[in-house]
């Protein structure tokens, strides 16, 4: 299954050198006139080929809307929308059909799928499937706007460097998102010096979601914690995901990492926000803040230990397609789209209570 | 909701302080002898009023199953099974109810629930209700079992010491669960210190999969971490979780982090597993390994400020209750239990395929 | 898997002859204080042991809830509730083991659960399950009396015997439920027959729900027709629905069975109601009118063909225990509560929107 | 949602003069050589410009997949198929927009969908949604038929007039199926005598589902019945679903409607079918026979009664476009298609077990 939600769900299909990506939307509010530059924006911000740290593949990522949509507004109904793969290359994989790439899903996509496996750029299991979510989360974004919900997040660190500054006080600029101008570009200087390695590096984002009401979320399996961290560890590369102080707070004590009760113009609120907005698996009326950890990229350039899997003997590999070095900057917009789904999803739920 | 999975589904229901707490479990196979001493001796590592570092609350919380158990064996049908609140005492928390406790759920639970609000105990926000999740998780662990599918776990850290010693490869002794005897004495005297300070501690909990075929799990939302931290996350307390490397590997490049594949008795496997035993959402047939990190018990001896909800003014609570300062001893069996029913609803899903 | 509903959901556990029967409900709006007088009086008509054609078996049926209600006023998250089956005689039915009644499930609960099976008294394919239905039905019926909502019903007819009267225009009394009472007698007196002749009768049940707001449900597969005949197909016995003018439409012409739209009050309805209140899965706003067929009890008294399945050889059965000639009369509240429980579900979904 | 199922789910998409329908299948098996003319020969079943009986709309149906297919074989993932709707003329129906046709979803869309609504053809509540739902079935029902599972069906009657023969015993023609040619032609004589008077008929479809093993399905809501007739209820213009005997049986007595169990072959097995091949929700082993009632098609020449929206009055409304007399014969591929989406989702289900 590829699909999320309850009351606003989505299902992502396609692959990286297939036809197409797209993603299919239920639940979206009918004669809601989605924002097309809007939409268009943010998904450049995921696209590949922009900036000296993103792979040369170029596309447009425009998506085509095939039902739900009639001139721009959402007329009932799933909507669906494809992005075409232009600029596919299927070729390019298929010397590495049986040499799976250290790091990278060749190898167990091979187990699930068998010989039919569809390898191509990662296939079914590349990142080029975080484009359609950036639809459903880009078109979630401004419907979560029309409530005064933002969705914000900056780059909290790549290959160990961390950011600096007050997050979500400041918002950062794109489309390399620091609050730092100077960390930045210590994070810039890591990742070219990484990519003249041949070599990639890995990092952290951290997101905050403002403007959500106290109480969204619920107990147990239905905590917001639950519900985003599933959509998070959906997108390829996120090894980990924390909330507030997150793991940190595992050192901490009790006195140190509990959020006062404080008045604030006449309304109780969390003198801090150590907690990341959530307690019990519900919102406090805080920020929504989590953090969330990417592997380095595991396509380098170097030559890396594998099996030939059809000989069954040891032998290497050299990735030669065109690959990130650090997919970070592009997987801020992911980011964001997941939460925005999944807080559309909520509140959606929660709706008329 | 409080349900989680789809071919094994577990359904959570009752509050600290109410009759009793329970869970209804669908999709159990029939005929299953449920090992009751294996069961008890499981919800004993949960149980409170166990050692120096636990709370002084006492009960049995012995299981009693009120459907789909006939003298031990599993008859079809969903299995329901409660454990009764012998030793409730809800008047002890009556005072605390217009001054939400910093740091737990009394705050939100009161908007979600309104007047209506059950806080006794922490109502049903408390971590009482994790002992039906390990009923459920401790029937899921047998059913494992059977498969020569193992979950083992030690405590990785509390209050900042990190337990030495290498995982999964040696199990650590129980109730305590530490590789190291020498860094579990540091952690119990850090417990020690705290409540002596009316203070508490957090910590990480380390767990592992052992046995598991590869192959199991999807690309995307139904890739395997998705499905297990959505069950993690609805554990009370719980911040961060993270797989392999986890957020340490967002500091690492890919020369580092990618695990090579080498031919061992003549089967394809990774040399290391810094993945964790999953890439692309999907087992490689290695441990599968992950963390969970445990802020500190909330409720402490201190005075804390609050907010006094009726009169609207600030004010501060000591809490009085039974309280542990260190629940990562007991919520170990708790991640465990989660992970056992997690996959073993995964490995149902994947059946006969 | 024995659960029903997306917002409002339900869960159903237990056996006819086990400890107890239950429900687990998510979903109900906190602070909603059940009228237990009405729940009883509702759970009552379901009841075994009333009237001259139920059976025999005498039960308080009471529900008593063991979690998520406080003094009778929901308190947030999963409620439960049970029935003890305190009448339960398992030893009438060890007999029937291996000797499959005709029209039972018998056959096919022993295909299902093996060797295990607990088929006392129906075990948890009797009709007792719906009980645990009933209380949540009947829950469902106070919440959506609260919007005016009112599900109505009658029998059309038993044994062949047809009721006659505008429905659902007049409401029938209780609690042998026909707008005529004539026909009721000619029904009754059909039962009696069928009872002394040691077989039994069918029927079919007619329902209406009124006050719904039109634009309820959706196209496809989450049309009202769907969930509702979803929800009533799980009630044993059942084997047909339909809506409006149902099979009998299928003789007519376009022209006789299209509804006219017409103003009445400034507002444009159908002049008529043959589409039995829904077009396109969807409700008009008009009365919405069901049909539910009865198959005859298939427990009766007379000698029926088997076969002995330890002994693998044909035999003959008869069947003791106590059974009703006719469960129409006690399927009435079945109805009601499978179509308040998915009735309210819908609502609920549809909340705010 | 617009979603079916749950191992095997099918998500349908798309409006009748949108640009495109389609569907995505989550669920089927990797390595699955799909036979396109199969496929073909089935979609052209159900595809409008067959017969005398039949649209004037000509459309090829042919249906593309745009991901998870390579080569004509499945290679992991979701599967997204659309069929593109080169005939579409939204002309046609824009006069439509304010005057509803009496019978048809217009009415209920516009309250649903708001101005927003895409009425062009039925939108979304078209009859042509059941081409996706059939490219699904015509799948499923290609690996039903590895398993030696076939759906046969036949029309059981239209305008009144009732097929005769025995079913399923004996295998009807295509593409009008019925088992006496005699009443064939009287059905088809009806069909012309409607078409004639600007009218429309209806009619009943009945379908069996041969070489199911005994044992699928389960007790209460997971029956079936349930699952099936929730299907079912999801083609435009179904208003009933019966099985076995259906409401016939609720005219019969226990000893009449009772089927014996009977020695064949060394098997326990049913003597008769009343029953349609489901007892307490599960299969006999025997074929599952059901019924479903077709209303007339709303869409007459006739002059008809409606209101119009914009001026809020009585007007009178004669549909022009291109229409069927009677559905009847397209509708039985969709029947099949529904029948064996649900039975091989179910078999996903219970596969290992």
């Amino acid at each position: 299954m590829s699909s999320l939600g309850k009351e606003f769900r989505i299902t992502v299909f396609g692959a990286s050198h297939g036809e197409a990506v797209g993603v299919v939307m239920e639940g979206l509010p009918v004669g809601f006139a989605i924002d097309m530059d809007a939409l268009s924006a943010f998904l450049a911000r995921r696209a590949p080929g922009r900036g000296a740290f993103a792979t040369a593949r170029r596309e447009t990522d425009a998506p085509h809307f095939l039902s739900g949509v009639k001139n721009g507004v959402t007329c009932g109904g799933a909507v669906t929308a494809v992005i075409r793969n232009s600029d596919a290359h299927p070729g390019d994989y298929e010397a590495l059909r049986n040499t799976p790439r250290p790091g990278h899903a060749d190898f167990t996509a091979r187990i699930k799928d068998g010989d039919a496996v569809d390898l191509s750029g990662g296939g079914r299991f590349s990142g080029r499937l975080t484009a359609p979510l950036c639809i459903a989360g880009g078109i979630a974004m401004q419907l979560l706007e029309e409530k005064n919900i933002r969705v914000v997040s900056h780059i909290a660190s790549i290959a160990g460097i961390a950011d600096e500054g007050l997050f979500p006080a400041s918002a950062p600029g794109k489309p390399f998102p620091t609050l730092s101008a100077a960390r930045g570009e210590d994070m810039l200087a890591a990742i070219a010096k990484a990519r003249a390695d041949g070599d990639s590096v890995g990092g952290v984002v951290e997101c905050a979601v403002l403007g959500l009401p106290a109480g969204l979320g619920d107990a147990l399996f239905d905590g917001v914690e639950s519900r985003l961290s599933a959509a998070l560890f959906g997108i390829p590369a996120v090894k980990g995901v924390e909330f507030g102080t997150g793991f940190a707070a595992a050192a901490l004590r009790g006195s140190e990492n509990n959020d006062a009760f404080v008045l604030r113009g006449g309304k109780a609120v969390t003198e801090t926000n150590r907690c990341g907005g959530i307690l019990g698996g519900i919102t406090t009326g805080a920020p929504l803040v989590f953090r969330v950890a990417f592997k380095p990229t595991p396509s380098i350039a170097r030559r890396q230990r594998t099996v030939d899997l059809a000989a069954m003997r040891e032998t290497t590999v050299e990735i030669a397609g065109r690959h990130d070095p650090c997919i970070v900057p592009r997987a801020v917009p992911c980011v964001e789209a997941a939460a925005a789904v999944v807080l559309y999803d909520i509140l959606c739920s929660e709706r008329g209570k």
